[in-house]
């Protein structure tokens, strides 16, 4: 399609679906989206203003969101109003959702009275909530229904859309009793009760539950769709797994962005401007930078040891570099484990005895390689560490020992100590931990070194 | 619940079910499966040969592999048979996917005739392909058919499972046609042709297909269910969401892994023996470690010029340092956004460009305040950088430009470099990018002080 676009004639005429192999109503939404995406914004608006409502429907959720605004900000009054209010409800509150405040004032005024009520009402919930996923269209049946009955009612009350997929039981106050598949409808005899063919087994999650804990709970579950209910279990709309995996997918990317040390990103890497990208990198690396000036204090205070000793100096980033390679190594393994729940902060016990045997190990396998480069080297003549280079290598050895050691240590224990007070491990970034190590590490090695070499080199 | 695991009497009439306050019904799989996990195995294993068949069966996909394994391995050979033969086809797969080749021999004999030669069918395709996610219990109609005689026909020939969600046309052959969500034979009057409710749009995957391909088609067109055919368009089963999200989060922990410089664990942190943990550690911070000595080479031919002037080390790690972490963030950035295919290889130029500008901007922020800091401690007499402070702050801010415009450069292009010779961009991890950024600052660094410093302190 994208070999296509490159050929197209761009006039007034230019028709979208001859982007297509296919006829027109083969088409899937999703790839229509795609194709309006490719092309250049005014043809990508003239394509969209010419679709038939229904259409324009279907497609807009598959464009992303900031195309989804642009169109907005640029159709007619009458089309917009149409499109907001025949979005499913979980389209039209993450619409709403990333809009400014004042946009937000604008466009609620395009809703019919309902959908307005409805979208205020659920925008007030927290960013992180369940409601902002909510999907309001589900389909409801009473327990003295018979299974024809309930099919019935659903014919004459239902449209055909996903919401179908899972009917709920509820009683005269709309309160949830159970869920039922659809499939049951079919699979049971249509004599039979609807109460004779409940289980009685649902989830359900409350309006205010984070993100979190649907995520949580569609994967314990292996559900494609919950319910939501208020405190009253009022069953107020349903979550759909594909939101959920967007959601899942988003969180991925913030979590990976903070642990490279970025600010997270609202847009994609290639929709987000550059002055944006810039500041967010910007104020990691100033304060990652900040932190890392302490080890021109720390070396400063080593200023005369390495007058005395300069070859002390050339060891300088590869040692401080293992610490921080094996603490970055470290936080990666522990951050993932509590935020995939197989590690909790009571585990930090089981945690820190591990990471000590493995620091040791590490270090022991490391500082072993870097001896024996000083050794070869000085051996075959390939660099002259002077009279003293066993002492040299032997505080090598020992400090590379107790630095990958302390790097283990820094970056297993600081992701728990951040998740024990509430605030994301991921932010003890593989930066983060480098940094926090470099400075430490240059003071265990200068001080393992003044020990060594006493009375020889310093 | 974990809380009445303590306070257990464990004895032989200990019951599972006395760890949950409702009745022993209404006790969800999952529910059950997390009970047994927290219990030790001894108990586990007597409580799980408790359970009727039918309960095994439900629960036993619940449980996390190792323990399936471990179960497996101690229960009745009878008991081991009836559970592997009634797993669903995709579970069943699964389990035998993870066993050693010499088990798989063993378990593949307790499955009769027609379930062994599908397993093994299945197991031929690589470990990255659909085939090792397919569910063969799915339900077809005949076009020609009303919506009663499906409803019908399902009834007589189906079970009550997840895999009469979706019902599949297929003509006598066995080719696919089209999927109807069974909601439609509950919407559409009894007396209505399947071949009139079709709407011949239907998403199908490849046997062949990788996993990826998969996840793909999923959030492309917002399924919870796609059918897989082989080259000749023939109906093999389903692939399910419930396991697309296994894969997702599989892959993204061995991303994120990968990019924290560690070896994908096979399995999760907790459930990994030390020396397999640290043998996926060290392999990594061995090839760092040999790449970081290059440091000590590069500072052994400038020995020379640090001898003469030892405040140039002072700087040594703040100015390396800081083009390792601008080269994470934006590896961080670009493997992202390739992995979300926001990016291709193709657009190598617009990041280059962007990268570019990115790294100079940062460099002059960065450096200007290094140059503060040194112009600030000198002047307040917090350190005596000698009286050529100002040539050295100079070096300082035009280090930390080269440097970080070489590592935002090297940490962009990277990824898509290996991209490229179709290797995964995460391989160039956060401290691989570091540790290449190390060795080739320093040069720069030294490179830029010989310039600057030439005539005065060098």
């Amino acid at each position: 399609m994208l070999d296509k676009v490159k050929n197209i004639v761009w006039d007034k005429d230019f028709d979208i679906f001859s982007l297509f192999d296919k006829e027109k109503e083969k088409v899937h939404p999703a790839e229509l989206a795609q194709a309006i995406e490719s092309i250049p914004f005014k043809y990508a608006l003239a394509s969209f203003s010419k679709l038939d409502y229904e259409t324009q429907v279907y497609t807009f959720p598959y464009l992303d969101i900031l195309l989804q605004h642009k169109l907005v900000r640029n159709l007619s009054q009458q089309c917009t109003s149409h499109l907001l209010n025949n979005l499913s409800s979980d389209e039209r509150i993450s619409f709403f959702s990333d809009l400014s405040h004042l946009e937000r004032a604008v466009y609620i005024n395009y809703l019919d009275e309902e959908n307005r009520r409805e979208t205020q009402n659920f925008l007030g919930y927290s960013e992180n909530s369940v409601a902002r996923l909510i999907d309001t269209d589900y389909a409801t049946i009473f327990q003295d229904m018979t299974v024809a009955e309930a099919s019935q009612h659903l014919r004459e009350n239902h449209k055909d859309t996903e919401a179908a997929n899972v009917i709920y039981v509820v009683d005269e106050d709309g309160k949830l009793i159970d869920d039922i598949q659809v499939r049951r409808l079919v699979l049971n005899a249509p004599e039979k009760k609807i109460s004779d063919i409940m289980d009685g087994d649902f989830v359900s999650l409350n309006i205010s539950d984070t993100q979190e804990t649907a995520i949580q709970k569609f994967k314990d579950y292996d559900r494609v769709v919950i319910p939501v209910v208020n405190e009253g279990n009022m069953l107020l709309g349903v979550i759909t797994i594909d939101d959920i995996m967007d959601v899942v997918e988003q969180k991925e990317t913030e979590e990976i962005q903070k642990f490279g040390g970025v600010e997270k990103l609202d847009f994609p890497y290639v929709k987000t401007g550059f002055f944006k990208l810039t500041e967010k990198r910007a104020t990691w690396l100033i304060i990652l930078f900040l932190g890392e000036m302490l080890t021109a204090t720390a070396m400063g205070y080593f200023e005369h040891e390495i007058s005395q000793a300069v070859v002390l100096a050339l060891f300088v980033p590869l040692i401080i570099s293992s610490g921080g390679n094996s603490g970055s190594q470290a936080a990666t393994l522990i951050i993932r484990a509590l935020a995939l729940k197989e590690l909790t902060i009571k585990d930090w016990w089981f945690v820190m005895r591990r990471e000590i045997l493995s620091g040791v190990t590490l270090g022991v396998i490391l500082g072993s390689i870097g001896f024996l480069r000083i050794t070869i080297w000085q051996q075959l003549g390939w660099y002259d560490y002077g009279e003293h280079w066993f002492l040299i290598a032997l505080t090598v050895f020992c400090s590379l020992i107790g630095i990958i050691l302390w790097g283990t240590l820094t970056g297993s224990m600081i992701p728990i100590i951040l998740k024990k007070y509430d605030i994301d491990p991921a932010t003890s970034s593989a930066p983060f931990v480098a940094t926090l190590v470099d400075v430490t590490g240059l003071i265990i090695y200068f001080t393992i070194a003044a020990v060594i070499l006493k009375g020889t080199l310093l």
